[in-house]
């Protein structure tokens, strides 16, 4: 089980146990160079050497990071990206990224992870939705994994929260036994609803799911809508997006181009929503509702997310893990929303989650 | 399982299903009278009838419930409680008081409930720390079982929250098959040490303890100190206080009074506390410190509490089960306390509990 947690998301990445020091660097104006820079550390030499599924998808999480980062930094306008970075013995490390305290970012975080461990086949079981029969298997089975993971939590009410996360899980011999996957999604959690923009970034989703199969879309859409309740709520977390995991029905290519894709979108589908909505007038009681939407999202992480409760209990680098949580939330004793009012409009939708295009 | 969930604390008592309407009233000046009056409705008539443990417990936990609530007040000297009622058909019900936006509360809640039910002996496997080796059974027993809980939340820095639990369960002819147990604690959490203020919590613990027995201070502060750790911050929640469970080792009237005399401590024990630092002079810094030790809370709460996480996962009434979450709460990435402060003084001892008396 120790291995288990590390496979969902950056968030888990490296145990304090192995880390081999922090060191934070500054990275305003991160460079392609910054990128391979970091495959060197980061890869053990057979993963570098030559031009395998592992290096690529390793390569272009850490470009899309620094893309991403540049993008929101440019967005605030105030408050810089800071990296946190482990090396990890023998290859792996984990490099997360955290704006705090910006003009428009509460906090935006950005967490990058490349791990080489031993997993028992038992615990595969555990780790994926599909346990791909192997419940009864004890041996253990070199993996690496590579991941991206990010949460956005605008200050302004009406300026939505967004998470994301792609990963490529792959075993010893995957070509031989099969034992490789992809898993992923973008999703938004707005406090209010401001359709348009609901429809702008569903739509934006769909663009690229249809790109590649036409039912990925309706598939990953519904997904999210599932694995995003906060159950004991009977509500979702936000407004969806979409959701994979275990995906390996097809040639590894295609997905990866899948997953790169997804990962291309998240700028154009999140940036111009709070682009639109980061100097909104609100009142205090818009404000309250955001911090409560805040205390739902907690919630979700502490209770039900795989990476941040698997992290937790199988040691993960904490703050990476945590890094997910707002700055601030608020819970009130049975609050309820005002009939009609725009609190009434989106909880409805939570409740009841819609198609958006 | 169902019924699992709503064996820790009084926070899990009620299902949205089986309530028959919750009806909102005002407790200003709680009586006796009131106290009885609730048994009637609450307990089923062969428990009524006569004077059983189950009805003086139950009762018993009522008068605390009302007499700790007006201490409260009375210290607040602004908001009152108020009441959310539930009786469950065929016996049994919840009284979730809480007192929100005081003066010196920021939120206060003594939740009580009385639940009668029937148990699959596997169950009682995983609702105790002591699995009475009847993990293999299935068939399903009645049992009751009646608890109190409260978590007060002051708004000063410098006064502690603070959290008690007492409850008792017992089954069907648990004369014959010993099945009954008696479980509780109360703990304090301050977000600063004032060293005086801890040894007069614990100090009046040890003296209620050593009236029963010589052993129970340092076995149940010792069982605080293990159970309110938050694994994955290597830290505790607080400064604990004590806790017990599965307790069955006397005669059940010695450990009811035992119980008794904790509940009956909670007032002396914390109401000074608070009546001493409400009016304190406090920075931002001192805020934004006890914001974050909120967040340690509500970790704790929603990643270990046992009846926070059963109670969330089984159908519990979510507001009385998270009544316990402060109003507010912070997270701040890699936060870190500075050298020689009075926030890196505390945390030294939530890494390495102290003894106190």
């Amino acid at each position: 089980m120790q291995t288990a947690g590390k496979l969902f998301g950056g968030f888990s990445s490296a145990t304090n146990k192995r880390d081999i020091g922090v060191r934070v660097i500054s990275a305003e104006s991160p460079t392609a160079q910054q990128a391979e820079e970091l495959m060197e550390t980061m890869l053990r030499p057979q993963d570098k050497a030559g031009d395998g599924l592992r290096k690529r998808f390793a390569e272009n999480i850490r470009r899309a990071q620094l893309e991403i980062c540049n993008a929101i930094e440019e967005l605030d306008g105030g408050a810089k990206f800071h990296e946190d970075a482990w090396d990890r013995e023998g290859g792996g490390g984990g490099r997360t990224r955290v704006l705090a305290k910006g003009n428009v970012f509460e906090k935006a975080g950005v967490a990058l992870s490349v791990v080489y461990g031993n997993m028992p086949l038992k615990a595969i079981s555990v780790a994926t939705e599909d346990p791909k029969a192997l419940a009864d298997e004890t041996d253990n089975l070199p993996f690496f994994v590579a991941s991206i993971s990010s949460v956005m939590h605008p200050r302004n009410p009406f300026a939505p929260t967004m998470h994301f996360n792609y990963r490529f899980f792959d075993f010893e011999n995957s070509s031989e036994n099969g034992l490789w996957w992809f898993g992923g999604g973008t999703d938004i959690t707005p406090s209010y609803l401001v359709e348009e923009d609901i429809k702008h970034f569903h739509q934006s989703y769909k663009d690229v799911c249809d790109k590649h199969d036409p039912e990925f879309y309706s598939r990953f859409k519904s997904w999210a809508d599932r694995y995003f309740q906060i159950k004991h709520r009977g509500e979702t977390r936000g407004l969806g997006g979409i959701f994979f995991d275990d995906m390996n029905d097809r040639d590894p290519e295609k997905i990866f181009a899948f997953s790169k894709d997804c990962l291309d979108n998240v700028v154009s589908a999140y940036v111009p929503i709070v682009a639109k909505h980061k100097d909104d007038d609100f009142t205090q009681k818009n404000k309250e509702w955001q911090q409560m939407r805040r205390g739902r999202y907690v919630e979700f992480n502490l209770v039900y997310d795989r990476g941040t409760t698997f992290g937790l209990r199988t040691g993960g680098r904490v703050e990476s893990i945590l890094m997910s949580l707002p700055e601030t939330a608020r819970w009130e004793y049975d609050h309820k929303v005002e009939p009609n009012s725009p609190e009434a409009e989106i909880l409805e939708v939570f409740k009841n989650p819609r198609d958006w295009v």
